[in-house]
């Protein structure tokens, strides 16, 4: 094993090694083989291997498990834990080694996100699973760039146009505004959240219209990232969060997406939805613009206030006449479950009409690739 | 310190204190300061941090630097480096703890990559450098994905479209097929060679025609990556990669591109290029298809056997006839200076007109953007 760790700065020298290999006439050492993590096994179990011969303490942090695993040490100073068999899915994970969360050395895939660094391994599953790649016909990412006036910074955003769209065509589409999390930034609904997978399937099984979805980078101020978590306990940032986000959607990339793509204009052909911080974007901007949006979703929504009156003023039962849908989800295991079943209560008190959803699980994507599933397919009806 | 580290599990809980966040009713302790890293100083040099209270020994490992640097251990437990002022760029880095490559953890921009992962850091320069972002109009990327029946796999590309591009429009464009080297994926020159930056760039500032790039995923098949840097061993393995993603080029990729976007379709508006292992594809692609490219660019190229007489079976002085442009470009510190030079005197020795580029530099990205800053504005002319 000494030799092993010894030839290991070699194995990641990628620009020396390449060399060598592309110089036949140097003679060059075979690798050693590296440590294989994730190994995902045929019960749907999975091996993590972590290599560090000095931690005194390494766990292992799963998305949708609070509570951290120890990791057992083997000889060859690699940790190592093997799961029970999981339900066939996506999952974020971090080793703690000693206190400090890595992502996985050994494996490539890792979860794009502004605050934590987390790896992916997929569990594969069968085809019906709405976020396995099937043999359909599959829709095209955008990736546009602007600078926004009003956060004064320069940003992007992500456009899914569904099979078959074709900018040359008369053919107009409804449109999702789809919003992510705090801490994620604006690829996570596709990267993470494989939105575009799930919407080619279900329009392929006929289950949801197809519809164009612009992701726009859900900050008002990318303060609330520069002030990391903290930034919840700033009542006054958090609010100019909430305001800008929803400034720069209506005045910036709505306008924007809506003359590069073929955009039905009219608010029945138009839905906003979004998880946890996005969720709570979504019925901020869409229950406050109801001339703007008759669809609304939120998954486990969480960073309103608790005043609701303040937060959504003068909304009342004059709403159901243009609330086409209102959907307020959350998994029973999330900590957000309280201020979901607050806020339901008190849009039931105000005769709101709405669709309650409580699902298992915690504030995971496992959570929201299903709420989106099942979502997209009540839309534009 | 102690509490700190005992607290670091927590801070990397991001549904938990988001949870908390949610509900203000909940009380809830201030997190402590996280480590920075990398922190860029005024005069440009750069202090990278890593927490690792029982590491023996920490390097850092800085693209561009063929040697590790030691870092110091602090008595807090993170160890920590400051580098000289560095020029202007963006820099590849990992730390190495105790013979293990790991991205930084306090750092969430990361390099996408097949088999290393690493961090990135952006030493930041005047607006003149062809990466940079400047307040110029942006073209946009779009991300296609298909399944190839060559590969056998369900694969990505990626299209840049100009500034002011129009698919209603009428108007036809030059098209670039920029290809990426071993170990990246699909998304490298745009998400780490900012192909898209360096293009917007020179095409506000009338240097570069507006041209559309199609940078296609650059293996024939995954075994070659599957099987790591040991697959250059393998003789077959290789040739079949080249030859594979010659026909996914030529065959799938192209077609596709060709009917998705307003692209030119002779010779004389098609070029060819990339970086390493994709630099010799563009030669191999490109020099025995001359029907179909006249524009040709091998950045850093590599992985090619020495012997050129079987790689370009006929080439010869006829070819000049066709060929526009043969950029052979290499850094003088890239160990693959010697078969660039070896190549291009068979160039010479066949009389088949070349550009010679030798430039200051390793086989790095940095090299990689300027080469392109360079190519780009001489196509199509």
């Amino acid at each position: 094993m000494k030799l092993i760790l010894a030839l290991y700065p070699l194995l990641f020298l990628p620009a020396l090694l390449w060399a060598q290999a592309g110089n036949s006439a140097q003679s060059r050492t075979a690798q050693p083989a590296a440590v294989v993590s994730p190994e995902v096994h045929g019960d749907r179990s999975v091996t993590f291997r972590f290599p560090d011969p000095n931690a005194r303490e390494v766990k292992l942090q799963r998305e949708g498990v609070e509570k951290p695993f120890a990791m057992q040490k083997g000889e060859d100073g690699v940790w190592s834990l093997t799961t029970e068999p999981l339900q066939p899915d996506y999952y974020g994970y971090a080793f703690i080694a000693d206190g400090v969360q890595l992502v996985d050395p050994s494996n490539s895939l890792i979860k794009p996100n502004l605050l934590e660094n987390e790896s992916e391994v997929h569990v594969p599953g069968p085809l019906s699973l709405s976020w396995e790649v099937n043999d359909v016909p599959h829709g095209e990412i955008h990736h546009h760039f602007y600078h926004s006036a009003v956060a004064g910074d320069d940003r992007d955003y992500y456009v899914y146009t569904p099979p078959k769209y074709d900018p040359k065509e008369n053919k107009t589409y409804p449109v999702l505004y789809l919003l992510h999390g705090y801490s994620d930034d604006a690829s996570g609904w596709t990267a993470v959240g494989r939105a575009n997978v799930i919407l080619d399937n279900l329009i392929a099984q006929g289950k949801a219209k197809a519809m164009i979805v612009v992701m726009p980078l859900g900050y008002g101020t990318m303060e609330m990232i520069q002030a990391r978590w903290n930034a919840w306990e700033n009542k006054a940032l958090r609010q100019e969060n909430f305001n800008k986000f929803t400034q720069a959607l209506l005045t910036e990339v709505m306008p924007r997406a809506e003359s590069e793509y073929r955009i039905r204009k009219d608010r029945n052909s138009r839905a906003i939805a979004g998880l946890s911080m996005g969720g709570s974007e979504s019925l901020l901007t869409g229950l406050n613009h109801l001339d703007k949006f008759a669809w609304i979703g939120a998954f486990s929504s969480g960073g309103i206030p608790e005043d609701f009156d303040k937060d959504f003023p003068g909304l009342d039962a004059k709403a159901n006449q243009q609330i086409r849908l209102l959907w307020v989800a959350c998994g029973t295991e999330d900590h957000l479950i309280t201020v979901n079943r607050n806020l339901r209560a008190w849009l039931t008190q105000k005769g709101i009409q709405h669709t309650d959803i409580e699902t298992p699980g915690m504030h995971t994507w496992m959570v929201w690739r299903r709420n989106l599933t099942a979502f997209a397919p009540l839309l534009f009806r």
